[in-house]
């Protein structure tokens, strides 16, 4: 069976290891975001397809879902001892030497996609790992504040998000380049061919939905069978502040808003808490068909469990 | 009192660190050889300029004489675990922080003095630390072997350094790019404005002969009262393989055929150790003044004696 998932960071990354579970015998292809990715001291670093891929590997800090684990930050007191800035992404020394080598490659005048494969030559995540595009998108976050729109600061998404922890309100939030962007080589195929496609409990703003901006996703997406696991639980993200970007967005924060917001033009089912049973009577989700079951990823049964049934969702919706 | 000096690492690190404690008043500037330079990792390495900057700054790694103290090498194990290469140059995690904050630099389209100049200001080494040029130069040796020169390999300097031990003999060594290099922003003017120019006991040949080897470098050097300590004592280098070095260019591994390497054009006196007192009597040196006194750089205290040697002998000589 192929299955083919649109990935964000630390909430796809621990659907994904549920999945292997799930469906050992499955073609995984994962597709990416680097909405999030962000040149730092030079280093291009990709948060999103690095907690994947030591997520999958076994080279993750479990306890904070990303960066490596036994982690230490010689770099990073140096650089400060340096006054070098920013100072508000922390980043350990061996994680320093993933996006070394990545900006090696990159300057060498390699694609990201293949940057990635060779990244993952060393992890061997046990799937197919792919970033959504080789072409430059990174998130934009347009603060609220002054009344004139060209007044308005835009920031990096890292800066909103890390520095600022999304306190400020934003106003917007761009996929930027993403327009000109194409699909890194492989990304359209893997969805085409896939048997079922799936949407993990990811930001449905800056992971999803900048994956989906890429040109030509959204509607290799919707002519497969789609299943999505609602990241909102009971009005609230299980982890990371993804209301704070629906609302800049103009969605509310609930499953049933964030399944239709997807809407039935994408996916086909809809895998939502129990606490949330009552989002398959609302209308706005007609067309797509909901299911409840327990959603938090307690532990990686739990996560296979969750995989499970958004796979079989999706091979009985197909 | 103005002091220029030419300078390779470990061997003028230590020189200079006596010339400060002897010339507690001077104005120093420091002339870095930078044909040692290797890009490694997509990183640009300057061991020469960090090994003058971290020693005079507080932060060198004492025992080895090159290196950051209480280093850790995270990075250099990531590396070899994504099979990256090369394996056989040593840099720490604090070391690497140098070498991306300096590359950044560099990629921002800084020049090296202008990124030398960021670096010193956390070091505050007490000299102004310039590196020989802006223009990439790098030595490179042309390994013995075949008849044919054509058909010999070229390796860089530090690969037969580091790599080989400089155990394969080398038919030549180039600096490569010098012929088309300039001298850095102040290079030329800390020599003609300079009381005296001052030659530390380092290799003669890839680096006081590599910084000689930048156009305009040698002429100004040579309008100068220029004294030079001796890097060989009773025929064998205190540190480093400079026999290997001086084989390559045919040039004796005495004290007293470095002296007339430099000849009596470019340098005015020469230092060299009690046991090689005779080469003031050899008829090569014939216009150097030559002295003799004890050359071993024990301890800060000894290091301070030469270079206070060093410079009255300049002085008597202006």
């Amino acid at each position: 069976m192929r299955i083919t998932v649109l990935a964000g960071g630390v909430g796809a990354a621990r659907f994904l290891r549920g999945l292997k579970r799930a469906a050992p015998g499955a073609e995984i292809t994962v597709i990416g975001n680097t909405g999030d990715d962000i040149t730092l001291f030079g280093l291009r670093v990709c948060p999103d397809l690095d907690t994947v891929m030591y997520t999958l590997g076994g080279g993750i800090n479990e306890d904070q879902g990303w960066g490596r684990a036994g982690e230490t930050f010689s770099i990073r007191a140096e650089l400060a001892a340096y006054g070098a800035s920013p100072d508000w992404f922390t980043l350990g020394d061996r994680d320093f030497a993933t996006h070394i080598l990545r900006s090696q490659l990159l300057g060498a005048g390699q694609p990201l996609s293949a940057a990635t494969e060779v990244l993952c030559r060393r992890w061997q995540p046990g799937v197919r790992l792919l970033p959504m595009s080789d072409d430059p998108v990174e998130t934009h976050v347009v603060l609220a504040g002054p009344e004139d729109p060209g007044k308005r600061r835009v920031v990096h998404f890292q800066e909103w998000w890390v520095r600022m922890h999304a306190e400020t309100p934003a106003a917007d939030i761009v996929a930027s380049g993403a327009a000109q962007a194409r699909p890194a080589p492989g990304v359209l195929d893997a969805i085409e061919a896939a048997d079922v496609v799936l949407f993990p409990p990811s930001n449905p703003v800056v992971s999803i939905g900048t994956i989906l901006a890429v040109p030509g996703i959204r509607t290799a997406v919707a002519a497969k069978t789609t299943v999505g696991v609602s990241p909102i639980i009971g009005g609230a993200p299980v982890r990371g502040m993804a209301d704070a970007c629906l609302a800049a967005i103009g969605v509310e924060t609930s499953a049933a808003a964030v399944g239709a917001h997807y809407g039935p033009g994408l996916i086909d089912g809809w895998l939502v808490d129990d606490q949330d049973k009552a989002t398959g009577d609302d209308p706005a989700l007609a067309g797509i068909e909901v299911r409840a079951l327990p959603l938090y990823m307690r532990d990686l049964p739990a996560t296979a469990t969750i995989a499970r049934a958004a796979l079989d969702l999706a091979l009985e919706l197909r």
